[in-house]
Parts: structure tokens; C-alpha cells; sequence
């Protein structure tokens, strides 16, 4: 059993900027047992609630939320960057530390009521996810659950999304 | 059974430019079905060959890639753009219609001789891939094959990577 994820995921001083440690996670995933580990801890607590459609962000979240929308028998739904979805999309701006970003989803990608699992890589400050329930709430979606692989929780950002359920595999308290 | 993949793919006149018809996979992938039938298919192709890491491009890849990872019970490697992977990285660039890009892969990803699935959404003009063979090459890694869930065969990106073995489940042979 492998319980302790935290010794599979790489920490990087001063990444992406002095001050930082970058939590990385490709050392986790390039371990077959402990990607599968991970995502099996996931479709556990996932695979009876009836989801209808996993939302992931790019491009990271992407890793977990298709895995594990095989896994449980969903869909996929993802939030992108400006410009990057091909037809009608929704968008919200929201700020960054420096500036702002915009996120989009497509309109037609569920309809009102559908049971949307939320399921990123990272939550940190929060902002991004902010941003990704707002969009999944444009459509109607009801958020099941907001997932994380990871969770910094001394940046509080669950303080942004009290409107849902959080949930995180691993978290650290401190940088 | 789901046989028609194409059924699933939206076709968008002139994005992301005028001339260009996009094959959008989300509709495909929202699809929980059809989803699993792509990757299914997949997985009956490559689970007896000894797959160690499936390398996967940014973004649309890494839907397709973890997903297969997952079933056939490998680990999952990234490729991403300059400046997006934390750690020690090789990288490659390549020449764009217009402009150049430039990919990146961990150094310490895999090591030499694992065996290496080479998965990407779709094969356009074929610079991309070329650029994530060389990358796997300078690990030493021995590439099984190269597979696509779309090929825009009339862009002949094959003549590009003729030193790999290359697999689509869905071919275009024109816009």
C-alpha cells in the first residue's frame, strides 16, 4: 500500500520565483503504482455520487480529471486557457498577483443540473477555482465536489470556494 | 459499439485562422462512452507491449495519455512548453508556420531503454511530434510507437517521423 503521496511528489525551492516551493507532481505520476494509487483513492470516494461530468483546468488537471473520469464512468469537461476552446465559450477574468488571467468553457458542453466533480492538481489561493465554479454555475451545473490532488492550506485559498465541498488527497501546511 | 469516432468529433470552419477546419475533441470526450471506447481501443492495442511511460504533449495529450496510462498500467511522462516543468530539462526547438516553439522534458523522466508510448491527440503537420521523438531520443528511450487519436493524413505529418512506428484511431484524408 502506498499511503504516503507526499514521498512521491517532488519539492522545488524557489520555483516558479524566489520564495516558492513548487510541489511537482510529475514524480508521482511517473510511478504506475502510485498514479493508480491516487486516482483509485479518488474513484473511491467518487465512484457512487453519481457524476455526471469531471470539469479539469489545463493543463495538469487534465492528468488526474481523465483518468479518473475513466475510472468512474463520466465524461470530460475541460476549462481552458483564452482562445484555446474551439467553439461558443463562456469566460470569467479574474486577477493574479501580478495582472490577470481569463478562463473559458464551452456552452454547450453540459446542461443545467448535470453533477459536476471538479478535479485539479492544485489548490493554492484559490483564484483559478473561483474562476472554474463560476463558469461550471454559467451552465447550470450542480458542483458535486471540488478535488485536489494537492492542497497548500496555509494560502487559505478554501476561503474562495466556501460555496462548495473541498476535498484534497494531500496537504501541506506550511511552504 | 461506438465505431464511428468521427461522429464525435466536431468539425470548426476557420479556427484557430480562415482555411482551417478544427477537429474539436471535446465533444468526443464529454461523451462517457464514447470516451472510454477511444481509450479502450487504445489500451487492446498496446497493454501486452510492455509499456513503461507514455509521453504526452501538452494539453489535449495528457486527456488521452493518463486516461491509457491508468488502464494499460504505466506511468505518464509530460512534455511541456519552455519554462512549464520545474526541474532539470532537456529541450527541442522546432520551426512553426510562422515563429518557432519550443518543448521541454525532464531530464531524470525515464531511463535509458524503458520503453516508451508516444501519445498525442492529433498529427497535423507532424513538427510537434518530431520534436517529442528527439526529446525521447535524448533519454535514450526506445519508442514502441507513436499513436494519435486524430491524423490530418493530407498534411502527409508522417513523412516527418519516419522512424517510428505511427497508429491513428481516426484519419482525415482532407479539410
Amino acid at each position: 500500500m502506498i499511503k504516503d503521496l507526499k514521498k512521491y511528489i517532488r519539492s522545488i525551492p524557489d520555483f516558479p520565483k524566489k520564495g516558492i516551493v513548487f510541489r511537482d507532481i510529475t514524480t508521482l505520476i511517473k510511478e504506475k503504482a502510485v498514479f493508480k494509487y491516487a486516482i483509485d483513492e479518488l474513484a473511491k470516494r467518487y465512484r457512487d455520487k453519481k457524476v455526471d461530468y469531471i470539469v479539469s483546468v489545463e493543463s495538469r488537471g487534465f492528468i488526474f480529471g481523465a483518468a479518473l473520469a475513466y475510472v468512474i464512468g463520466c465524461g470530460v469537461v475541460p476549462v481552458r486557457k483564452k482562445g484555446k476552446l474551439p467553439y461558443d465559450t463562456h469566460s470569467v477574468t479574474y486577477d493574479l498577483e501580478y495582472g490577470r488571467d481569463t478562463l473559458e468553457i464551452h456552452k454547450d458542453a453540459f446542461q443545467e443540473k448535470k453533477r459536476i466533480l471538479v478535479l485539479d492538481d492544485l489548490l493554492a489561493t484559490g483564484g483559478t477555482t473561483r474562476a472554474v465554479i463560476d463558469l461550471i454555475k454559467k451552465l447550470g451545473g450542480e458542483i458535486v465536489e471540488v478535488a485536489f490532488v494537492i492542497e497548500l492550506e496555509f494560502l487559505k485559498g478554501c476561503g474562495k470556494i466556501k460555496d462548495v465541498p473541498v476535498f484534497s488527497l494531500v496537504k501541506y501546511d506550511s511552504e
